[in-house]
């Protein structure tokens, strides 16, 4: 499959684009600065025996077949609105958490109660949105033989997407868990500033979330 | 150390009851029927070695020297009102998790961010609130013999009060993990909708989350 991940300059993106190139994926680095994208994509290509490229973020949506979104999310909003009609008819992961620790809470979500479903109101009713990544530490994601130890929990409202989705949280390693429907997505986006929290609390610098009992 | 449950009579405060008093504690069941909550402590006296005692909410309230809410979210607000006066210069644990599966997202907090938040300002701030025990299945905790798998999260704002909560939620075969201030409850309780739709979703009865990397 060809994957774009758009924001994919940054720490996240990187690994991931990392892990799913090794399991045979065509990788597309997308960033707002396609020459920082092309610097990123061929750092990465060095580190893994896999095809990695990089674009601009609309270039890279367009070509991807699934696309993945890991920007900061004070750049969440316009980066959808600028690549809506590249990604019209595909899957959407989107892995971004609206956090502010210095708020007087820690998620702050915007109107439509997540970045999934902000997503999703954003680019419309033919665009799949599959809420899912946010609890797997760049760290871990970037060590490359690392096992990951925390599960990758996801949610959406399209069966078939979702299918898709599980089968790359499984490709880096990870078990994918299925936690229902978009709208739960506030409560998995909402567990990322527990786990900033944990990392500074305990002292360590990839903490994650395993589901007991399934 | 004696330790009120209010709303006791229900699964969850029972399986708490059971293995507080295992471990030692003097337990106080309290209802809003205190011949209801007397019935019940002498049920669960019966399964287990330990003290259990039932009295009314507000009875329970002012005997307990830490006292744990375990009533539905519908009579919570009505509940703290009720016995406040009964917890100044106490420590107040808050399990109560607002949750309505029919609404457009399932976590309903009301407007102080979280059940535990609305426990403080109404308590005050004599009364030191800890979140906790929220994602721990009455179904695990009324299984005496049974090794509960998921972590115990909890946050306040208080050191020394969360020290005492930690040793309580030892004490029950959990394993505390603090995840900060009480400003971090609306994300420790918005965990729970996600394990009710896990616990749906995988036909099981006691999913619970454990937290890696630490």
């Amino acid at each position: 499959m060809i994957i774009a991940i758009l924001g994919g300059t940054g720490k996240e993106g990187g690994g991931l684009a990392m892990r799913w190139a090794q399991a045979g994926h065509k990788i597309l680095i997308g960033s707002r600065d396609a020459e920082r994208a092309r610097q990123r994509a061929a750092e990465l290509s060095r580190q893994v025996n896999g095809a990695i490229e990089g674009l601009s973020n609309v270039e890279a949506a367009r070509r991807g077949e699934l696309v993945v979104i890991t920007v900061p999310f004070a750049g969440h909003r316009a980066l959808l609105e600028e690549v809506r009609p590249a990604l019209q008819g595909k899957i959407v992961v989107d892995t971004v958490v609206p956090v502010d620790l210095k708020a007087p809470h820690p998620y702050v979500p915007p109107a439509e109660g997540s970045a999934a479903e902000e997503a999703q109101a954003v680019l419309g009713s033919r665009v799949r949105v599959v809420a899912a990544l946010h609890h797997i530490a760049a760290h871990e994601l970037s060590a490359l033989g690392h096992v990951i130890s925390g599960d990758g929990l996801f949610c959406g409202d399209d069966a078939a997407a979702k299918a898709v989705v599980a089968a790359l949280i499984s490709a880096i390693g990870a078990r994918p868990v299925d936690v229902g429907p978009l709208k739960h997505a506030p409560l998995i986006e909402g567990i990322t500033p527990l786990l900033i929290e944990i990392n500074k609390r305990y002292k360590v610098k990839a903490s994650g979330i395993h589901i007991t009992g399934i």
